[in-house]
């Protein structure tokens, strides 16, 4: 039996955050219920921000009702405050992530607020999630600009892992290394992820990685290669930032669940379903920069044969 | 000191090899002496193959001879066959590479003989270099199709390490374990490239990556935690091979030498003088897709700095 790896679908979320259209719920929710039947597990299908902040999510709450209602699939949602939180709880979210730069001037730029800042409102949000009725949502704890940022330049391994530290002292159930504007390398990712899991054990640590300079999946490589079991990536590669001048998207959902398969972990993810799933959003964004390779290149013809037969990384 | 790691850059040869234009002499000359200013010592420069077959290389002496006087370069030709070998040899060229395929079928497309019969060649050629008058010549043998095939599927990798086997002891100096249509996982490229280092250490291996399916730098970076030192790059990603179809080139020699510097190497480039190089190439080649994350991106803001700070891979 192959070890199971798992990739939450954050287009909905990263992906629509700097898209030029603002898409229909009805079609956000197709969207979600597509990769959905195509064996992902996870999407992180919308933003509680406020809607003068990003318009493109002003329809959260349907989102996250139609969502809750798709079968199989468990959402989460990401919220900016302990206000986003308490709508996401009321509505019964059952995981709810936060995010927390690592660069200082990245989270001043991003939320106004210094990290202690922002780990204080989490804090907040841990409080009324525990003080709320129903079965206990899952707090994600994120960690931006793990691997440096554009506006600071270095962040220092050692902030990470204490951020990672904290937000599991805090009460985080898991905690998401995120590599906000495409600066990680794979020498890096271990260090870090190494540290994070060192600090945060046994919690669950996910990545999440940007492509913006080509080394989205080698990043992946080497977060498998330290124990990381969940990775977060879009269709098409979807999404940028807005502190990220230049920077391409999250890594691709299609290539990503490729190379996990190639590695001989079991992704539950039917390849040629995402793929067309990934065909339908391009026609619905027109206006959007798509990459990836399966979706260019198409699986080898050893595809279906291989699947398994590697060393799991 | 940090470790050194060699790129060669195969753009003049497996760059052109499918190019709609054919480029001058005097340009592939000044690509090959622009590649060598920004730091890179190791180029193949041309192939001798019949111009019938590719017209692209009818020039191959001209440029061979051309490459031998620029200094601080050690330029490397293909060769399909002895006679190819013997002018190569003639002309002193100081690296000599040939190719066999590990999948029969591609091996039979490419050169319209059986690998066996490739091998024998190979022997020939071996004779043929140490017969030759002046300074040895270092010959390298490059296994095509070493992690399957478009035309044959799976290629098993104990067939690889066999060729690698035969091909040092036959004399080959050097051993390339490429990935001629883009189906390699780094997985699959920690055993293969383990298997070989085994049956040929220690002889220099070097490996030849495509990006086609997305995995190229996750490659590379799993080469190099096996052991892999010197690795086939192409500007731009130019490149590609008549039987793979929908195949996009080679990894790119800027995105290679960045991951390599984040990984701690020491590789040699200037990353902001070979990403002028590029450009000038993108004007020589309009019709040619080039790929590369840093020649788009840019790089990061923290890459002066981090260099040489990460763990060596």
């Amino acid at each position: 039996m192959r070890e199971q790896v798992y990739i939450r679908e954050v287009g909905p979320r990263d992906g629509l955050q700097m898209a030029k259209i603002i898409l229909s719920a009805e079609k956000k929710l197709e969207w979600c219920k597509a990769v959905a039947a195509a064996g992902i597990r996870e999407i992180e299908v919308t933003s509680f921000v406020p809607p003068a902040v990003l318009p493109q999510f002003a329809d959260a709450a349907e989102v996250a009702r139609g969502a809750l209602l798709i079968g199989d699939l468990r959402p989460s949602v990401l919220v900016p405050n302990l206000k986003g939180a308490e709508i996401a709880l009321a509505l019964g979210m059952p995981v709810i992530a936060y995010v927390v730069s690592a660069s200082e001037a990245h989270n001043l730029a991003n939320v106004r607020r210094s990290t202690q800042e922002s780990l204080a409102d989490f804090a907040r949000i841990v409080a009324a999630r525990d003080a709320a009725p129903g079965p206990r949502a899952i707090l994600v704890g994120c960690i931006a600009t793990a691997f440096g940022c554009t506006i600071q330049g270095i962040v220092s391994e050692r902030r990470v892992s204490e951020i990672a530290e904290r937000y599991a002292e805090i009460g985080a159930d898991e905690i998401v290394v995120a590599d906000t504007v495409g600066y990680g390398d794979p020498g890096a990712v271990r260090r870090v992820v190494k540290s994070v899991i060192a600090a945060t054990s046994p919690r669950r640590i996910a990545c999440h990685f940007h492509d913006t300079r080509g080394l989205g999946l080698a990043n992946v490589t080497a977060a498998v290669d330290v124990g990381v079991r969940a990775f977060d990536a879009s269709l098409g590669g979807l999404g940028g930032c807005p502190f990220a001048p230049g920077a391409t998207g999250n890594i691709d959902t299609e290539d990503t669940a490729f190379l996990l398969e190639q590695l001989g972990f079991d992704t539950g993810v039917d390849l040629n379903a995402i793929v067309a799933v990934r065909r339908r959003l391009e026609e619905w964004l027109p206006q959007e920069q798509f990459s990836g390779a399966i979706a260019r290149a198409g699986l080898p013809k050893t595809y279906r044969v291989g699947r398994g037969g590697s060393s799991g990384g």
